[in-house]
């Protein structure tokens, strides 16, 4: 089952994904395309991997890390699916970062690798977008590289665990405009999801809908206003949106 | 006015400290001392500035910084007043850190110096624990340090922004067990309180309950289970919580 949240008529409303790929209402109606946009599917606390694929680590001349090395953002960052993300006026690099994101089913303290996975609700498509620019910080990252409004796409919608038979064998790409620019497969995770949900537990109590990022392959570009970016997790789904300016975006904020 | 949130017959509840320092739900009924527990009196998106007191940095060896360290923290670390804080088995250094807490009271993007305090809703008081055994990592402040649950203690209820005359001279102190510890004065902020509205506003945007904790003066200090840490806010509140040994925690979760 693939679970949604749109916004229909101004409102928020829950969703499902039908077999024949329609977004149906829980009291049964059908949603056509332009009647409705996409929400992010979840909420709950954010949790994103740094560093957890070997061969992106090389890429930023980084040895592997020892351990997970996590941060956190806010909700203010996430944007549901066919959404514009803006890249801030005057700065040099901004990259997109393809990621599996694991939605937490259930609360969890203290689980064992060993039964971690029964804790995994669903699965989705997080698009963990970086401004390069600012990444020197004593506190990295610095707020203004991963923090910023609209810079974490995530969804379309959210599938189910069980429906996602090898979640450590995934295929992960990356198009700007349809062009292919990074291709990784989640069994080359640092650190695995059970690894990753232990990890976590031990410091503090996870909960429904909390979601773990769980980093990205090598592969970075820049993007400018106006590229279409199409971020795809096999078999979990494919995830657009489109970057736009500063201007546009601030002239698009209600006044 | 004051503004508590409060649990009472298992229910959270709005409620206002009226002049006799009595607490009173929105439909006029007085609790008693015994009938209800401190619930943290906001929820929102939680900054917490890094070296904002120029003494403090010198304690720790560091120089002021040149922009605002802020890091984040989620909402599973915060508890009311007189609630217990975990100190976790085998680390060899955590301290509390008193901090006057900034609450937004209206939606604020791009906001200037000059109108930031506009958009100040309230104040409380906030202790910022930090166990400094992980203090070390690429993306600092490791999650060990700063999120653990119960290590966020705030309240016990929200100030008006209009009844704190001067937020920039207001005396902060710790006592442990009744013994001071830690004194200084918002006036020694190195990032005033419009300083820090400017830059995060330009950042994202701020809403309503989101937090900012302002920084923590000279004065650190080793908790123990069994300790009671008062952080006092002139003006604002006085917070008080009790260390707990971690497998007492442990015992008192819900199984």
């Amino acid at each position: 089952m693939k679970h949604a949240r749109v916004l229909v008529n101004g409102q928020a409303a829950d969703a499902t994904i039908n077999t024949e790929n329609q977004v149906v209402l829980t009291d049964g109606t059908l949603l056509s395309e332009g009647e409705f946009s996409w929400l992010p599917p979840c909420d709950g606390k954010i949790f994103v991997l740094a560093i957890n694929y070997a061969d992106h680590a090389a890429e930023l001349s980084f040895k592997a890390p020892d351990e997970p090395l996590v941060f956190l953002k806010n909700r203010n960052s996430l944007i549901g699916h066919q959404q514009n993300t803006y890249r801030p006026d005057n700065v040099d690099y901004m990259h997109y970062e393809c990621e599996l994101v694991v939605v937490i089913g259930k609360e969890a303290k203290n689980v064992s690798e060993a039964e971690a996975m029964d804790y995994v609700g669903y699965y989705t498509v997080g698009n963990d977008y970086a401004i390069r620019d600012y990444l020197e910080n004593y506190y990295r990252p610095n707020l203004r590289v991963k923090s910023r409004d609209t810079c974490t796409p995530i969804g379309p919608y959210m599938v189910d665990a069980a429906d996602v038979a090898d979640p450590h064998n995934l295929v992960l790409r990356t198009y700007i405009n349809g062009e292919l620019k990074q291709e990784g497969n989640t069994k080359d995770l640092v650190f695995n999801i059970p690894q990753l949900i232990a990890y976590l537990s031990d410091i503090m109590t996870l909960s429904p809908g909390d979601m773990i990022f769980t980093g990205t392959p090598e592969g970075l570009a820049d993007v400018k206003p106006g590229d279409v970016i199409t971020t795809e997790v096999e078999g979990v789904g494919v995830l657009t949106n489109t970057i736009i300016s500063e201007s546009e975006y601030l002239a698009e904020l209600p006044q």
